[in-house]
């Protein structure tokens, strides 16, 4: 099942360098992993924004909802969901 | 060079249905065409709209402008275009 | 799965009224039948809106889709779906 | 009386961890005392948001008001109140 | 129970006047009429508007709702509600 | 002369308890005066907000503006005017 | 009293051109009547669209609603109104 | 040349009065100086707001941004500029 | 003196395609001839839209209104200026 | 390749001021070289903002991407991008 997952991130300003870089470097181990898994189908960076536009392909809401509270930068995104299905003139079964 | 492209579609409510149809059915044959050639990378319905998300994978934004405004449905679509990049947290060099 | 949907109505202030309730008497079998089979779980009016908060308990995004485009109505709503799951403070645990 | 209600909690990222988890745990068994009076009819957590959608059954408006208000984390939400009354095309007399 | 409703009127400009006068001359005697009831207990014309903001003082969320719907000029209005309470400022107990 | 007037209140988090108390006490205060002396006409609470929707009915603008900009609470407060008039199916004439 | 108002006109492209000049031709007389009578101490063009700002002087808000409602082109135009009062660092005493 | 120019001042709370006071002293007598030379034309405060509307008459674009960067509240304030031009139905040639 | 003018296009769906096709050949001729006077200093397409963002060099306010009011598309267009002045940072003395 | 880009520029008040003098020397001088390699097409001021109005000229989103990203001021600005391209009416055909 897709959803269209698009993830704006806000860093607090008054956060040490150290610890935000520790952040994106666990934030960045895990989104490879779960895209090494198949879930996290597509990621890529919107142009001039730190933000990206995410094809998440999971078994239900549940588990989208699971990975996404599981980012360790979730505390500091905006997150917009929409759910995704199969178009009637693509032409691929399943465009994951 | 990618593209997030997102169509919502208002066709007229007085439009005939034999129109519509024909519209509808000549974008098709032009969409899987372009899906085809590798230019339409990905179409997906956006639940409960009549719209659509695509990613458009082109040499520039001319040719992505000349594919948008050839769609038979252009004149009835409302269109929103984000410019992508790859991702430092992709695990893959080339996300199409 | 749990999703929220919301749908206004619209109908052209030129549909013929017979037109109008033909559309609404189908659209009432349909949504009543839907309830019953506990695919429409719940349905609420909005106060003062020609317009309603739904329910929906559906296996995936493809069967939500698929319900609310057979809706006669379908065309002259406007819908926003957002996706639900269980809240860690709810007593329940099916929580529909 | 039924209410639709949207929260949406924005801690401070000053809060200490501590304060902060006292604060949900006192929200927590205040709202499952509520489901429990059947005054809290429904509560969903909304997929990768800090928010929840509920479903009130009271006996009016200020009743209403005193439960929001007295939730631990009212200062921390931002709430949004719809009222709602019984869709002419539901199955069910009393949909709570 | 006290709710604040805004109502901004659209008549179509192909009505014809006198269809309009006939809605407007309706839509006067009801609301006078609910006015004199005690439902609709303030009645204000918003300046350089065609629109109202109006106090309903009401048994409840069905009741309002069926008033509203009762009005002639129902299908081409829109129409907020926020439910009210009293103030804890406020110098009067029943201000309605 | 009447004017609406919606007030939000936003409190900064890092207020001492005490300074906020003595501002909502001052402000309470200086509210029921002004009812008293018929310049604040209507206070109610908007249900599950920490703001208020308010009928003042003054000589003109500048005493309007006045009211409002003495208020304690005025530096902390999202403020929205909207000048009022008779309605023309108003059973009252002067319906403050 | 003065009052900022915003007018942005909107004629029916159906209208047929000699009841649109009409029209205008008749707000022209009207505003020119009333900007001699002091009422309508302002009037200025946006630049680029069909729409204006104007400062009217008036003895409270019945007269600038009935002078707004009296204009032909009300039924074409949207209105907003914002109250204005004298500001403190004014050189002028009635800047009108 | 005339400019419409709205100006929004929010001073951070944690300023020090006398800090504030003295970019409001200096702020003033700017002003003042700039509505004598007649390039600052009108200026009001909005009721109820810490805002101004303002008509400036200047040579063009570059001697009106110099002078509003000029302000010592413009690190503070919002701006919105309309350029205005004559009105077709002004009675008045040059209506500064 | 430069202004950033954004223009969208809505054609009436039932305008006759001869009469828009005359229009736009008008509006061409028109915008050329205003480029090469140098008054409308740059056009571009936005990618995927009915729309253009030009750059317009002009003595003035009244000047540039003449110009938009001027073109033959000017009634189905939707407008936004913004006056530019040139960057501190800006290599080029007159970034036309 | 162009693209336009708006950058909104928002400094924390807390910054110390030697700090934000450097960003800004920095950010001045890489776009000066920026413009004088031809990729930074054009920068205009918008009047009353602080914030730009810029033409990118590029091979491509990633090298746009690149060069925003590589501005001091990164961090502290809002980025909007709008993809543009050739436009019909235009005298010009390299119009950067």
């Amino acid at each position: 099942m897709l959803f269209h997952v698009r993830m704006d991130v806000n860093l607090p300003p008054a956060m040490p360098p150290a610890q935000a870089e520790e952040l994106k470097k666990t934030e960045r181990e895990l989104a490879q992993s779960l895209q090494r898994s198949g879930q996290w189908r597509h990621l890529w960076r919107i142009a001039g924004q730190y933000a990206n536009v995410s094809i998440f392909d999971v078994a239900g809401v549940d588990e989208l909802h699971a990975l996404l509270t599981s980012l360790p930068l979730f505390p500091y995104m905006q997150i917009q969901i929409m759910p995704l299905c199969r178009h009637p003139s693509s032409v691929r079964d399943g465009d994951a």
